[in-house]
C-alpha cells in the first residue's frame, strides 16, 4: 500500500472551505474561520490539523494536539503525548491508506498518541498498534480511549 | 409526536446483550461486562445508561453522568452539571422522537446538559434547545459542545 504526503494544514478560507466536506465539522472549524474574519488570526497560520492532499483536493485530515505532562493520565511515567482526533477520510478516496499514513505520521513524532476510537473502528486502531486502555468512569467518561506506546512507555495505574 | 417512558438501565447480562446493537460500543460496556463476569459488580447494579423499550427490546439509550461542580468549565455559575454522551437510537426506530424523549428527560432533571455533538447533528440538538459553546482549545480538544441551559444559567466566560 502506498504511503501518502502529510503536511501540516494552515488556517486560510481555502482550507476551511475543504473543511466543509468532512463529517467531523463543528465548533471547533466554526471557531477558527471566525477568528480568520475578525483577523484574530493571520491567514496562513498554524493550524493543530495535518491533511493528504490529491492534487489540489484535501481527501483526509487529522488533529493532532499536543498535551502537557502535568496532565498526562494516561502514561507511565507521565509525559507529553498527542491526542489525535478527526481522522477522517473522504467517501471514495477510503481503502488506499490514507488513514494508515496519517496515524504513521502522528506516530513518528516520537510520542505517546492517544485517541478516542469511534463507532466500531477499533479493529482499525489495533492493526495500526494502539491499545484499548482500562476504562476508567471519572477519567474517560464515555470515551473509548485507545493508546500507542513508544517504546519504554506502559499504562497509568489507576489513580 | 408520541412520549416514550425512559427507564434507568441496570447492568445484567441481558441489557449488556442488548447494548451490542449500538454503534457506540466500546471500552465502556467491555469493562461493565468483565466487571459482572467477574462479579466486581452486582447484577443489576445501576448503571449510567437510561433507555427506551419496545416491548422487549431497547431501541434507543443514553448516558448520563453527573458532574461535580468543581470541575465545572462550562457553567455560570459554576454547578453539578450532566454530561450526556452515547445518545443513540437504533436503525428503524428513528424519527419516532425516542431521541427527543431521551433528551427531555435529561432536560427534566432541573441541571444543566453537556454534551458533545457529533458529525451534523447540530440541528437536532438545536432543535432541542441546546446552545453552542464557544470553542476553547485547551478545555474542548476537538469536541464540538453543546448545552441546555436552566433558568438562571449561563456560559461561563473563558477562564
Amino acid at each position: 500500500m502506498e504511503m501518502h504526503d502529510v503536511v501540516r494544514l494552515h488556517v486560510n478560507f481555502k482550507t476551511l472551505e475543504e473543511f466543509e466536506n468532512f463529517r467531523e465539522y463543528g465548533q471547533q472549524e466554526l471557531s477558527m474561520k471566525e477568528d480568520l474574519e475578525a483577523n484574530i488570526i493571520e491567514n496562513d497560520s498554524e493550524s493543530p490539523f495535518y491533511g493528504v492532499y490529491f492534487g489540489n483536493k484535501l481527501v483526509g485530515r487529522m488533529s493532532l494536539y499536543k498535551i502537557d505532562k502535568k496532565f498526562d493520565r494516561y502514561f507511565d511515567p507521565p509525559q507529553d503525548y498527542y491526542e489525535l482526533w478527526k481522522l477522517e477520510v473522504l467517501p471514495g478516496y477510503q481503502g488506499k491508506g490514507i488513514g494508515n499514513s496519517l496515524v504513521n505520521f502522528a506516530k513518528s513524532l516520537g510520542l505517546p498518541v492517544k485517541t478516542n476510537a469511534r463507532q466500531r473502528s477499533d479493529s482499525f486502531w489495533e492493526k495500526m498498534g494502539f491499545e484499548p486502555l482500562t476504562y476508567q468512569t471519572e477519567r474517560d467518561r464515555g470515551e473509548n480511549p485507545y493508546v500507542w506506546f513508544p517504546e519504554g512507555v506502559s499504562e497509568q495505574e489507576n489513580n
